[in-house]
C-alpha cells in the first residue's frame, strides 16, 4: 500500500522505524538514560510503579486521548466522565488505593483530561472545616459518586477577595435553617469546576447573617440538583459557563440561589458554630486549613505546571532535529534546524527552565512536608516563609512555563500551530495557571510583602528565615569575574541574583518609605510601588530557583555524565536569566557590560554543549507518546506521516461539505464546461 | 421579568444603561474625541465611509457573528463562506466596487471572520505571474467564484525555503503536458488556505523538469476538484489538515499530486516559457514579485495585527474601569481595578504599543506607496530598505501585538479566561501571525542582514538609506538627562534608541568579523552570532516605531488636547521600552543606573497619566460592539449581564446531557433516600 493510502480512522503503529536523524542521536547516550529517569521519578521504585500503572491504563483503549482534538467540547466532557468512572473500576480491579503511590502518577498519565477534579476539592473541603458528623455523613457518599460536589466560591464579581463575596446564608430560628440568597447578579457564583452540568451538591461559601447582624463568610453544603432525575432543585438556576480558552472537560457553571433553604446542620462547623437560639459560636482557629491554599500550589506545580513545559520542550526538541529548514552551509542537505542557534536559544533555554521548575517543585514540595510535621506539633514559625516561597513561585513558573511553552509552540513553525502538535493545547490549558489558585501579580505581591518584612526585620538585626538569609549577609559592590569560564561557576552567579534580588527589595523598600515621609498614607505608598515590588519579588524567587537548582547538582549521586549534564542546564538556566533580564544586573554596577559579554559569550557557547545531549535529557523524562498526543513529538519522530494520518481522522474530511451545497454548488456549476 | 429569568437565545439590547463607573469616565472628555476618531481613520472621510459600511453590514443578521463563540469548525466554516456570499450581494446592491474605499473596510468589520482569503491570492498570484491570455482566461472565472483557488506553496517538509520544495512538474513534449508529482510524503502540499474543503483549482509551486534538467520553482494552475461534483480529480488526493489553534473557520488542506497532467498553457509565463520542444527561456525580471510579498506584510499590520491588540487594549480597559476588586484603600469600597498601579502598567503600556502600532503601520504604508510609484517609474533603490523596513516590523509587530493581547487577557483575571471576553481568540489567531508571511526569526535576521551591510557601508562613508543614517551620525557616549522630566523629552529618548540599535549593529558586525578573522567560515559565524543579530535588528525596529511616532506628533492637526493626549502615550511607549529592556540601554554606560530611575519614575508618573485619559483614548477607535463580539468590552460596561446571557446560549445549556444518562445516573440513584 502506498503511502497516500491511508486508512481512516486507523493509526499505524510506526514506532519501530524510528526516523533516522533522530536515531543517531541516541546513538551514544551522553550519560546513563534509565538512571537520570529514576532521579526524575525521585528514585528506581517510583519508576517501576509509574511504568506498570502507564502499562495498564495505556493498554486499555477505553482510557484514550487520541482523538480529543477532533471532540466538541460536549464529547470531551462527557471523555472525561467516561475515562473517570472506568478508572475507578479499573482502580478496584488493580488494588490501587486512593491514596497509593499508584494514584500519583494519574494527572500525568491523562493529561489531566479527567472528570471531577473540583468534587475532590468539595471532599477534601469537608475534612478540613466538617465536623466529625459532617464528614461522616458526607464524605462517603462523595468518594462512592454517589454525590457530586462542587466548590462554590468566586462569584461574577468577586474573585480572590473573600471579603468581598455577595452570597448570603440567613438563619432562620424559627424553621433552624440557613436561608441562601444570590441578592444581585454579581453575586451569582460563576467558575466552579464540576458544577455546569455534574454536580449535585455545592460546597458554597456565604456571608453569614444571624438577627441581621453579618459573622463573615462561611461554607454550607447545599443541594443543586435532584438525586432522583438530576434536574435543578427549587430555587436554584444553575448551569454552565459556556466556552473558554482551554478545559473543553470541564463544566464550569454558575449558580443562582433564591430563597434555598438547607437545615441548620449544613453549615460547616469545625470552627464556628450557630446555636440553636441564634447565638454565634467561634471554635478555635482555621489557621490549619490556609495551609490547604498552599498545598494545593505546591501539587499544582510539580503536577501540572512543570509537566507542560516538559512536554513542549520534548515535542519541540524531536521535531528540532528531524526538521531539515533551508541552507545552513552553501551547497549540502537543508540543517536540521536544531543546529541553528536561534533555535538552540528557543527550545534548549526552555529545557534549561523545565528542569529547574522539575527540581524547585520537588524542593517546594519537601519543605512542605517538613512545615507540615512541624504544624502537626504545634510550630507554626515557618508558615510565613512557605507561604511566601509558594505564593512566588507558583507565580513565577507559571509565567515562565505558560510562556515557555509558546516559545516551543513557535519555534515548529506553522505544525506547532496545528492541534495535532499537542503544543496549542498545552499553553492554553497553562495559560489558565497564570489565573487560578491565585492571580499572579496579587501572589507577587503577597510575596513582596513578606520580603519588606524581613528586609526591615534583617536592618534591625532581627531573626529572618533561610530563604532570605541574604538579605543580612555582607555584600560585594561588583562581580568577581574576570572571564567568560567564571560563569560557570554557581557561586559566581547565585552572588549576582543575590545581589539583585536585594537590590530591588531594598529599592522597594526605600520608595516606600520615601512616599510615606514624603506625606503618602500606607495604603498609597504600596500602590505605588507596587510595579517596583513586583520586579522585587520576582528577582527573589528567581533567585530561590537558581540556589535550588545548584543545592539539587548535589543530590544527584555519583554518576559524573549525569552531574556534568544537568551542571551544563543548571548553568544555562542561570545564565539565560541574566541574559535575559541583563539591567538589572547591570543597574549599579554589578555586572559591567564586558562582564555582561563574557556572560553572554558563556551562555552562547552552553548551548552548542546542551545541543549534544539534548535528545537524550528530554528522552529522560520517559514520556510515553500516549501522554504527549502529540504528531510532531512521538518517540520514533515519523513526523510527517502522523500529521497524515492524523489529520484524516478530522471531521471535515469525514463529514459531507453542506457549505458545498448550500452555497457553492450553485457558483460553480455555472462554469463554462470547457474547463 | 428579574434578572435571572433570562430567555435562552436573546440578546437584550442593554446599551442605553451605561455602567455607572464607566459613564463616569466619558463625562468630560480630555480632547475631541470625534476629531481623534478621524485622525486614526485617516481622515474624516474614512470615518464617514467606515460608519456607512459599518450601519450595512451590522443591520443585516445574515453577517452576524455573535454565536462564532458556540460553533464547531464545520459552522464556523459554512458560516464564513455564507457571510461572504451575502457579501458580494450586499456590495452590488450598495454599488460599492471590489477596489474601492468600502472594501477597506471589510476586514475590520467581520474581524476577519470570511472565507476566500487565499482565493484572493491565487488571483493576485496569476495577475504577477499570468500572460495576458491566462489572465483573461482564469481570472474572470475566480472573481465570478466560477472557479475557486487556493496557493498552494508550503510542503508537510518545507516552509519558507523556496527552493526546498520538492513537488515536481516534468514536461512531457510528446503530449505537451506538464505531469504534477508528488514524489514522497514530505512533498505533500500543507497548509494552503481554502484548500480543504473548497478550492476547485491551485496556483501550484513545482520545481519544473525538462528532458531530467530541473529548472527550479515555477507555478502552475491545477485543476482539483470537479466543477459538477466537486470530487477531486484523477491522481488528486486532497483533504482538510484537521484542527489548529485559531481559524476554524478556515479549511487549511493537502494536497498530493500523482501523475496529474495539465496543458503547456497552465504554466504561468510571464516571466518564462517552455517551448514545444522543450526550450527554456527566461523573459525578463521577476524583481516586482518580490513586492507582493511585501504589500502581504505591509497590509497585514494595519488590517489584522494593530486592530488585534488595539480591541484587546479596548475590552480590558473598560472592564478594568468596571471591575472592582479588593480594598485598595482600607475601610472604602472595593476599588476599580484600573487605579491599581500593576493593572495600569498592563493594560495602559499596551495601550501605548497600540498606538505606536497603528501609526507606523500608516507610516510603513505610505512608505511602501512612495516606493511603489518609484519602482513603476523603473527605479528600485529603495527596495532592500522597503524589505528590511517591512520585514523587521512585521516580526516585531506581531510579537508586541500577540503578547500584549495575552497582557490584557490576564489582566482581565478569569472572565477573560471566556471565549465570551473576545481575549481568547484574539490572541489564538494572532499568535500565527509570528509564523506566517515569513517567520519571525527568519524576518529580523534579514533585517539583520541589511543592517550589516549599512553598518559596513557607513564605516566606508558610502550612502546608506534614510531609516539607518544614524550609523553615520556622531554619537554621545551618555543621555544627557538631569532628571525625570528629561525623559519627556522625545530628542533625549530617541538618542537613547538609536545608541542602543548602533551599539547592538556595532557589536554583531565587530562579532561577525573577528569569528572569521579567526577562522570560521562566513556562515557558520552568521549563524555563531545570530542571536546577537535579531536582538539587533528588534532594536532597530524598536527605534524606527518610536522615531515614527514622534514624527507623527507633528501631523496630529492643531489640536493641543488631541496632541497632549498623543504625546503622553509616545513617551510612555518609548518608558515602557527602556524599562523592559533597561540592559541594553546601560550596557556601556549610555544610561546610568541612577538614569534609569529617573526613566523608571518618570514613566510610572505616566500611568497615573493616561489612566485618566484611558477611556476616551479607546473609544476614539470608534470599534462596535459587533466588532468587539466581548461580553467584557461592549460600550455599555454591562459586563456581568452580558457573561450570563451570552452564557445561556452555550451547547452545554441547550443540549441534552447525554453523560448524565449514560455514566451519572446509575451511581447517583444509589443514594439513600434521606438525602
Amino acid at each position: 500500500m502506498a503511502w497516500w493510502q491511508v486508512q481512516r480512522g486507523f493509526r499505524k503503529a510506526i514506532s519501530e522505524d524510528v526516523n533516522a536523524d533522530l536515531a543517531k542521536e541516541r546513538e551514544a547516550p551522553p550519560f546513563p538514560l534509565e538512571r537520570l529517569t529514576n532521579i526524575l521519578d525521585g528514585g528506581s521504585e517510583n519508576t517501576r510503579v509509574r511504568r506498570t500503572v502507564e502499562a495498564a491504563i495505556h493498554s486499555d483503549p477505553v482510557f484514550s486521548r487520541e482523538d480529543i482534538y477532533f471532540q466538541t467540547a460536549k464529547e470531551r466532557y462527557e471523555g472525561a466522565i467516561k475515562r473517570t468512572i472506568n478508572l475507578r473500576k479499573k482502580m478496584e480491579q488493580m488494588g490501587w488505593k486512593e491514596n497509593g503511590p499508584e494514584h500519583n502518577f494519574i494527572y500525568r498519565i491523562f493529561g489531566g483530561e479527567v472528570a471531577f477534579n473540583v468534587h475532590r476539592v468539595f471532599i477534601s473541603s469537608i475534612l478540613g472545616l466538617g465536623t466529625d458528623e459532617q464528614i461522616a455523613k458526607w464524605v462517603p457518599l462523595a468518594k462512592n459518586l454517589q454525590i457530586i460536589g462542587t466548590y462554590a466560591q468566586t462569584e461574577l464579581g468577586h474573585g480572590t477577595y473573600l471579603r468581598g463575596l455577595e452570597t448570603t446564608a440567613t438563619f432562620n430560628i424559627d424553621s433552624q435553617e440557613f436561608v441562601l440568597n444570590t441578592p444581585k447578579i454579581s453575586a451569582t457564583k460563576w467558575w466552579p469546576g464540576d458544577l455546569g452540568r455534574s454536580a449535585t451538591h455545592g460546597f458554597v461559601l456565604a456571608q453569614l447573617i444571624i438577627k441581621d447582624k453579618a459573622y463573615g463568610m462561611h461554607a454550607f453544603i447545599v443541594p443543586i440538583r435532584s438525586l432522583k432525575d438530576h434536574s435543578p432543585l427549587p430555587g436554584i438556576v444553575v448551569g454552565d459557563i459556556g466556552p473558554k480558552m482551554a478545559f473543553e472537560h470541564i463544566d464550569n457553571g454558575y449558580l443562582i440561589l433564591r430563597d434555598v433553604h438547607v437545615p441548620k446542620e449544613n453549615m460547616l462547623s469545625r470552627y464556628s458554630q450557630v446555636l440553636p437560639d441564634g447565638s454565634y459560636v467561634k471554635l478555635g482557629s482555621e489557621k490549619i486549613n490556609y495551609f490547604t491554599m498552599i498545598i494545593v500550589r505546591v501539587s499544582m506545580l510539580a503536577n501540572e505546571v512543570t509537566p507542560s513545559l516538559v512536554k513542549a520542550c520534548i515535542i519541540a526538541i524531536r521535531y528540532s532535529v528531524v526538521r531539515r529548514q533551508s541552507e545552513l552551509k552553501p551547497g549540502v542537505p537543508e540543517a536540521q534546524i536544531l543546529d541553528y542557534q536561534t533555535q538552540q536559544q528557543k527550545v534548549l533555554s526552555q529545557l534549561a527552565v523545565a528542569y529547574a521548575s522539575h527540581f524547585v517543585s520537588a524542593h517546594l514540595g519537601q519543605f512542605y512536608s517538613r512545615v507540615y510535621d512541624e504544624i502537626k506539633m504545634g510550630k507554626f514559625d515557618s508558615l510565613p516563609e512557605l507561604h511566601a516561597i509558594a505564593a512566588g513561585l507558583k507565580a513565577l513558573l507559571t509565567e515562565y512555563c505558560a510562556a515557555g511553552i509558546e516559545v516551543c509552540r513557535k519555534a515548529c513553525g506553522g505544525h506547532g500551530y496545528s492541534l495535532l502538535s499537542g503544543l496549542p493545547s498545552l499553553y492554553t490549558k497553562l495559560a489558565a495557571s497564570c489565573t487560578y489558585e491565585g492571580e499572579n501579580t496579587v501572589l507577587f505581591l503577597q510575596t513582596a510583602r513578606f520580603l519588606i518584612k524581613c528586609f526591615a526585620a534583617a536592618q534591625t538585626h532581627q531573626a529572618i528565615p533561610q530563604s532570605v538569609i541574604y538579605l543580612t549577609s555582607p555584600r560585594a559592590n561588583t562581580c568577581q569575574a574576570t572571564n567568560k569560564l567564571d560563569f560557570l561557576n554557581p557561586e559566581i552567579y547565585i552572588k549576582a541574583y543575590e545581589h539583585r534580588a536585594y537590590r530591588l527589595i531594598q529599592n522597594a523598600a526605600n520608595q516606600l518609605q520615601a512616599l510615606v515621609k514624603a506625606g503618602a498614607e500606607q495604603y498609597d505608598a504600596w500602590n505605588r510601588t507596587s510595579v517596583q515590588l513586583v520586579q522585587a519579588s520576582m528577582a527573589h524567587c528567581h533567585y530561590i530557583i537558581v540556589k535550588v537548582f545548584v543545592d539539587t547538582l548535589k543530590t544527584l549521586g555519583n554518576d559524573p555524565s549525569i552531574h556534568e549534564a544537568i551542571k551544563t542546564l543548571c548553568d544555562l538556566f542561570a545564565l539565560h536569566g541574566i541574559f535575559t533580564n541583563s539591567g538589572d544586573f547591570l543597574h549599579d554596577g554589578y555586572l559591567s557590560g564586558s562582564q555582561l559579554d563574557m556572560a553572554t559569550a558563556a551562555y552562547l557557547d552552553l548551548l552548542a554543549v546542551v545541543r549534544k545531549t539534548a535528545v537524550s535529557l528530554t528522552d529522560a523524562f520517559d514520556y510515553t507518546d500516549e501522554q504527549l498526543n502529540s504528531a510532531l513529538g512521538s518517540y520514533d519522530g515519523q513526523v510527517y506521516q502522523r500529521l497524515f494520518e492524523w489529520a484524516q481522522k478530522a471531521p471535515a474530511n469525514t463529514q459531507v461539505n453542506s457549505a458545498y451545497e448550500n452555497y457553492l454548488r450553485p457558483l460553480l456549476q455555472s462554469t463554462p464546461s470547457k474547463l
